[in-house]
């Protein structure tokens, strides 16, 4: 059984400079240059235009596997590790940076699609502000599938029991008070800006996460990396355990990763990351943000506070910062906003939110895209 | 292990009126009043402009489940037998009629978006030639989920490695003939219609499939007509083993669903619908169709050939005609069309088969949708 640090929150290695900076995204005039013609008018309303959607995959091994592995008649060569990717791509004549959406632990790309109680997720709102968005799902999660194959030779009798990959899911009872909807279930706080309402509907996006697949290191860094590359620069955002993702993809190869923004994660390793790792995080811009009421008790996990995660992400933050880097720990209440959630795409103030992210990318993250000769080599060696 | 007949070409139970019929379709003059407009220019061309785009879940049962089945440190309440449901509208002055669309085994939603070879898939067409579309992962798949409890019982030690119920993936090796890119693994057919230089793309869209874990009846009969209901009238388009969903839905409630399109089953139930199933069906328009090169050898089924099932379909769309029905089983290469696989939807030629399914569409599907009287009742009880 996967222990809570380990998997959902995964504490895998990210935290704040002065608080105070963050004030300053509320500044007029501290976006960029084509800010302003978006907040003159109300872009949730009218038609989507997009010059164009769909998707595709990143990475992927070809393995042979045998008929037992498959739990097929025959065997042969399948696919493990891909990862599956959605795009929307505006058609406007603002070119904002592509945004790669990451979900988090049990959870799918769904996450950032209509919200439970039926808004505008991040997703179309980052599109409809002129940000092409790539929204994922992890590898080993949904429609990235995962690798059956230890699953069907436990069921032969190949495998012993105990060798099921660890796989589980989340209740709503669990759920409730990690996510920080209120601090008992069933109660929320007063000023909870998750849709509690719709939280049924939240639960029907939960899906079984079987990372306990995956082989070491967790091949959605690297894909995360290619992505990014692929698209010529593109910001990481990452929620959860997809929160870490994006400073893992970084340290994985950083030529195409533009920034990332790190969303509630389950601490930023800031005593873990060696001082080569700080250094090289240094090189690209860091947004950690976390919701409100840090202190609610997690139930199953005695001791486990969401405080001491962000407390870690500050003491991350101030090691980046300390190595000339560019992060920010962005908390909302001390812009005055509160009782976000852990869900914090979902809440009822999410777009909101959404528009402090967008200041932090029109502010910190580059316009323009030079692939510099290291990024030309690691292009060379990818192949593309 | 599963049965080839039993799962991945689910035999359920749809077939060829007068094959002269299918002729009719190209003829000019055979669709309807709002069609003629796009055929005058490429509406693949341009923005795709939407009135709304977004996700939901239709379904889904709240149980409570333990630790151990959940795989995490408390139980508690999920929900399981949810359908992930994606939709895009058109912004268009042709109000078309929804499209269901429902993918075949091991595969997901991604099967009508973006072909292997970066084409434009069923989804957005449809869309562009102003149909709402509603693509979904069926249940046990993909953005859907699955229950992992009895997965969790037995890496727990409280049930037995055979109770893990059946989950599989299918080979590169056995997909080559079965699909029918070509008469051996590696080998075209010279008239080949599967982008197959692209093979290995497909091959990341194999997920597994883990229809073992469902219940009788198949929750996904009841979330779709459930769907087509609260979309006041759909056509529900289903491929392979999503193909007799169509049908199942229609039985399981027919108020809702206003055409079945049945795009490669593995057999259409001809001998083992009842008379009464059969009036039932022939309620409703159905068309069925089939590929090329229908008497491939599939791999590790020795006797099975998708002729047989072709044969089942005419056998059922005769049954269904003789009852009074509106049946018809269309087959490309009746007008000339060779070389499509099962994969149709991927195929090359993709845009120009949906363009018959469309006309198809335009020519027998009601095109307006009114709530009779019974309807009206079964709406009550749905609570809608």
């Amino acid at each position: 059984m996967p222990s809570f640090r380990s998997t959902v929150l995964k504490s895998s290695r990210i935290a704040s400079s002065a608080v105070l900076l963050a004030a300053a995204l509320s500044l007029p005039g501290a976006h960029g240059a084509f800010a302003e013609p978006f907040s003159r008018r109300d872009v949730t309303k009218g038609p989507l235009v997009l010059a164009k959607q769909g998707s595709f995959f990143v990475g992927g091994d070809e393995v042979e596997q045998t008929a037992t592995e498959l739990g097929f008649s025959i065997g042969g060569h399948v696919v493990i590790n891909q990862m599956y990717v959605r795009y929307m791509i505006p058609q406007t004549s603002f070119a904002g940076v592509p945004v790669v959406m990451i979900h988090g632990s049990t959870l799918s790309g769904k996450s950032f699609e209509t919200t439970p109680d039926g808004r505008m997720g991040w997703a179309e709102y980052f599109v409809r502000r002129g940000h092409p968005v790539y929204n994922i799902d992890a590898i080993a999660r949904a429609r990235s599938g995962f690798d059956i194959s230890a699953y069907n030779k436990v069921k032969a009798g190949e495998l012993p029991p105990s060798a099921l990959p660890d796989a589980f899911r989340v209740s709503a009872e669990f759920s409730w008070q990690s996510f920080r909807f209120g601090p008992t279930f069933g109660s929320a706080y007063p000023d909870e800006k998750f849709p509690v309402a719709a939280v049924n509907e939240f639960l029907k996006q939960g899906i079984p996460d079987l990372n306990g697949v995956l082989p070491a290191p967790n091949p959605n860094y690297k894909a995360l990396s290619d992505l990014a590359f692929k698209l010529k620069g593109a910001v990481l955002l990452g929620h959860s355990q997809g929160a870490p993702y994006t400073l893992e993809a970084a340290l994985t190869n950083p030529a195409g990763i533009r920034g990332a923004i790190v969303i509630e994660p389950g601490g930023c390793g800031a005593t873990t990351y060696t001082d080569a790792q700080i250094r090289k995080l240094a090189r690209i811009p860091i947004l950690v943000m976390f919701g409100d009421h840090l202190k609610t008790a997690v139930p199953g996990f005695p001791g486990y506070y969401w405080q001491d995660q962000f407390n870690d992400c500050k003491a991350f933050v101030a090691r980046v910062n300390a190595a000339n880097g560019k992060a920010l720990l962005l908390w909302p209440p001390d812009l005055g906003i509160h009782g976000n959630s852990h869900l914090i795409m979902m809440d009822k103030n999410n777009l909101k939110i959404a528009d402090l992210l967008l200041k932090w990318i029109d502010k910190y993250v580059r316009p323009r895209y030079n692939l510099d000769a290291s990024a030309r080599k690691v292009a060379q060696e990818l192949g593309n």
